[in-house]
């Protein structure tokens, strides 16, 4: 492992193949299964840094193409660096791009050499290359940078995702070549849901000795049984003694399918984005906060949460978005991604004591969604 | 005074009339020359109530017309009044309404027993009388309530000027009627820019005996000078052992020049709303946060201020609003208020150690505001 980074295996669950770790960056420890909050542009929308700090939160996430785009890496660079630029002391994940130049850019044309498209903001001409996505990332400072990949959308036919996964390994070592201190590079899985090329993938990727490994191009609209399978196939062929980071997921029951077949990190904007539409995530299901029923409804979110908004009742929460407050889109922010952390925190306890089957289908039955166990 | 309520007068400045005062609450003391954040419909637009606390306000101020349409009083009421409906333990002062019928309402129509009007929200008909304004604000369970004053526009006529303050009186006393335990009225102080009436109506209003006294009507787009003019005719015929509250105002320099003046009470959504936008107050004048000025300056917007935007540089800042991210707002906001309440600390020293002219000068010459004196 590079100097600065350490993952340290703690235990497996000896039901399933759920595991419990800690990996160190040089900005702190990040305790896996882990969560990370999306800051896209540099803010987790709505809360103030040490409001994000207060959820539990070990590592946060930033997005390249964003931030290339505004305020641009060298301002952040001049401003002391994404850690400084936004003042998170702790650990910080930078993605490469890839997958908003899939999602968001326009008029995207892909090459061997990178791809060229177009701004979402001013439909202005850009190009990423592997090389730029790296270099963006070593601007930024960020703890991990991951290699630039190519994503397709599902379903699409063989030989376009065959060619994006052998482009996406073509384009992990271009990466690797570039890898600077204090960053670890993390290689990321395509191969869409072909379970053949995921495994093929994976084991090419681990022979190149990255300090991580991402699972992508998954939760862009495919049934969550064919993700979890994907998952089923490509984990065991990833190496234990290396993070390995499920990328753009997801909902609560996703993330712990996920820990279920050793995955030990997620990053999703559902808590957030969720949180600013008046959903609010609770153990027996979602509440929609703009309705009538909490009206008067003096109870918090969640008993025994302890987070800003559940010193509040349901009655003030509905209010404050039936008047478009902020204060509503905040709370609830707040309040699902501390739901996020102890689901994690959680599952972090249950791995320990060799009972994360039983929390897994403890806290699926308070969802109501289907538990069933994968094998 | 009514019981649970009490006005102690600590010193005046020899060389003018600024007061240093303590109004005790229900619940607990409001240090004066005090500025009260507005949280017209239950919060302060952008913050937590944690952080509302932090920029060191004592009471806040909740408007009656806005929580009487949404979410009505009596939710508020069933949620256990606006205190815990907003999680704020301090002291509350709501208004009566009347400002917002001058100023918000449609269609509005005053006659002796109320006014009628139109909601803004969704047109529908609705009236408030000065019984109606103090019912809803007992179900509110503010400790300071305004009574329900007629507003008129200036420039006005002479006519409609003494009719509006006239009936402004009577109002106060039909509202002092229904006075109750642990609520004190404050009465307001009408009269335009007539300095002969403004004088009347303050005698008149001190003869009926409230526990404090508003000066109201003013801001509505007067000259400053006109302003402060009133404010040297009115508060000498107020009672010295009661607080003084002067309506909707304002700018920094406003409230030096009321606090000179012997004004001990103010509130104003400039801060939030000017913070939305972008505006941020500190010693040597406003700052625009959009200004490209600032894209790479890693200072904070003012040195020395304990908030939580000045832990962050202005170039972050600029890159918040620039981006549209909420947290912009909610930096100044915060900034903006902690602003106002640094004033308000440093003038209540200033007064006791009796140097408020001092001061009162040296802040004017930082914000390039004009500081004649008057007398």
């Amino acid at each position: 492992m590079q100097q600065g980074f350490e993952f340290t295996l703690h235990c497996s669950d000896s039901n399933c193949d759920a595991r419990r770790s800690t990996f160190t960056t040089p900005h702190g420890l990040v305790e896996m299964p882990a969560f990370m909050p999306v800051a896209t542009l540099g803010t987790v929308k709505g809360l103030e840094i040490d409001q994000v700090r207060a959820t539990g939160a070990h590592m946060i996430l930033g997005n390249t193409y964003h931030l290339t785009l505004r305020p641009g890496e060298q301002v952040v660079r001049e401003l002391g660096g994404l850690h400084q630029f936004m003042g998170w002391d702790g650990p910080i994940l930078t993605d490469s791009g890839g997958f908003q130049i899939f999602s968001l850019a326009q008029r995207t044309k892909v090459t061997e050499r990178g791809a060229e498209f177009q701004s979402h903001i001013d439909g202005s001409k850009l190009s990423l290359t592997p090389e730029r996505s790296i270099q963006i990332q070593q601007a930024l400072g960020s703890d991990i940078a991951m290699v630039l990949d190519h994503v397709v959308s599902l379903p699409n036919d063989d030989a376009a995702i065959r060619d994006a996964c052998e482009r996406s390994i073509r384009w992990a070592k271009r990466c690797q070549e570039l890898s600077a201190p204090l960053q670890a590079q993390f290689a990321i899985v395509q191969g869409g849901l072909d379970k053949e090329l995921r495994k093929e993938c994976a084991a090419r990727l681990a022979e190149l000795d990255f300090p991580g490994y991402a699972i992508g191009g998954l939760s862009v609209g495919e049934p969550p049984a064919a993700m979890y399978g994907i998952l089923d196939a490509t984990c065991s062929h990833l190496p234990a003694d290396r993070p390995r980071y499920l990328m753009g997921v997801g909902r609560p029951e996703d993330l712990l399918q996920g820990i279920l077949r050793g995955v030990d990190m997620f990053d999703c904007v559902m808590p957030t984005r969720n949180g600013r539409n008046a959903f609010a995530f609770t153990d027996s299901g979602p509440l929609r906060m703009r309705n009538e029923i909490h009206r008067t409804d003096d109870r918090p979110l969640e008993e025994g949460c302890p987070c800003i908004a559940c010193r509040r009742s349901r009655g003030y929460i509905r209010h404050l978005f039936m008047a478009s407050e902020m204060l509503g889109p905040i709370l609830l922010t707040a309040h699902n991604l501390t739901y996020y952390q102890r689901l994690m925190s959680d599952a972090r306890e249950a791995i320990e004591q060799n009972r994360f089957v039983d929390f897994f289908r403890g806290k699926m039955a308070g969802w109501g969604a289907p538990a069933e166990i994968p094998g």
